[in-house]
């Protein structure tokens, strides 16, 4: 990144720059993987450029939906603009189908295609481990107002319903996926972060058994291996279909 | 124990009996201390028979005070007799000040007193920790209706009313406590289990400084000593002011 752009802020996938307008930031996606709270590390030549092009692809989608997200401009393979947004520090978790850690918390059968989709909630403190956290707790903390809340649940809802549609029409199925949110300077609600295999698990339809197959991180998550090839299955999908 | 009585169930802190009437059992509290999800254990002589005398007296009171709970009657100074009810697998966690694991997964600070009581739930799962669970969760898995939900934080909000003055009379703050609740054969919900220095936090107000000194089973957790003469001490308070 050159010179003249001050980062402001390195996460385990991406570094945030500033912009010469003050209201926009440059976000570059990093090749780095981290799996259950950065306790496995790896480096994957790659995978910050199909992030960056998966997700400005989903973000353009959502727009043309009339979801409010920062996504401006892809500034190149592995960069985008982005609007400035103060982040609501909280990972919110939608699951189609109970996988993961669900399964590890609940009784709930790993695969079971849930009646409606379940909200989770998880705050974002890496030294806390991004503890699953009540709505109780949230009000009580004040991390975000409850109308605040009760939009982020409605978009998030309306993000699913869009998505799903989607992926399924690339012959993906939609297990979960994990949003973040922030506020622009007009302390408008916007959906921020990434919307990429890093963070939704995506399984493969195109499979004639009942085998699951996995076109997400669960490939580094679960050592399946094949991730930079699955990362780049969804951006073939996605570029044959739009 | 005698005979004619049969075991129905053994947990951590308590063995159930069969009673001669159905809609009945006898509860035997045990000297054995459990923490950590058991991961801690040992035995205190007179623990059991305190709890029980304890946890009668409590029962009474809320029973004065409208609240529907299991117990019937002393059966001796260790075993209480209780109308039989189907237990919900649900801890309901109580918190007027925060203290132990709240203050792990969150980053609200220790001993902070918090401007309303939250309510947290639990799992009741030992395979798996018995871990935090959401209201959505709860839900979703149906372990009981939003009705009842609502009926059981009603319950839990009005007990806290009733303990917490008591307990400020005998000089004793209701830091927390755990509640657990059952139905009856009419499907009435019932509150359930024990109320005494095991689930309850209760710090000592006849104290001059800030020092917190606990009367409950963190003597045990925080490896603090003298566990039988603080939970004595409870029993002795509670006798002098009824």
């Amino acid at each position: 990144m050159n010179n003249k752009y001050e980062l402001i802020y390195e996460g385990k996938a991406k570094k945030v720059f500033s912009h010469e307008d003050p209201d926009k930031v440059i976000i570059e996606f990093k090749d780095d993987a981290t799996a259950f709270n950065a306790l496995k590390k790896a480096k994957f030549e790659g995978k910050g450029r199909l992030n960056c092009l998966i997700s400005s692809r989903i973000f353009e989608l959502l727009i043309s939906k009339d979801i409010p997200t920062h996504f401006l401009e892809l500034k190149n393979e592995n960069t985008m603009i982005a609007k400035k947004i103060k982040v609501i520090p909280l990972e919110i978790v939608l699951r189609n189908t109970a996988y993961g850690s669900l399964c590890k918390q609940t009784t709930i059968k790993s695969g079971t295609v849930l009646a409606n989709p379940l909200i989770d909630f998880y705050l974002k403190n890496d030294e806390l481990n991004d503890p699953l956290i009540t709505k109780d707790r949230i009000e009580l903390m004040k991390i975000v107002s409850p109308e605040n809340l009760g939009s982020i649940i409605e978009l998030t809802l309306k993000i699913n319903v869009i998505l799903k549609k989607f992926f399924k029409n690339i012959k993906l199925e939609l297990v979960d996926f994990k949003l973040e949110f922030g506020y622009d300077s007009s302390n408008n609600i916007l959906l921020g972060d990434e919307i990429s295999p890093d963070n939704c698990r995506l399984w493969d339809l195109n499979q004639k058994n009942d085998i699951i197959v996995s076109l997400d991180k669960d490939r580094f998550r679960n050592d399946l291996g094949g991730l930079i090839e699955a990362y780049s299955e969804i951006n073939r999908r996605i570029n044959n279909f739009t």
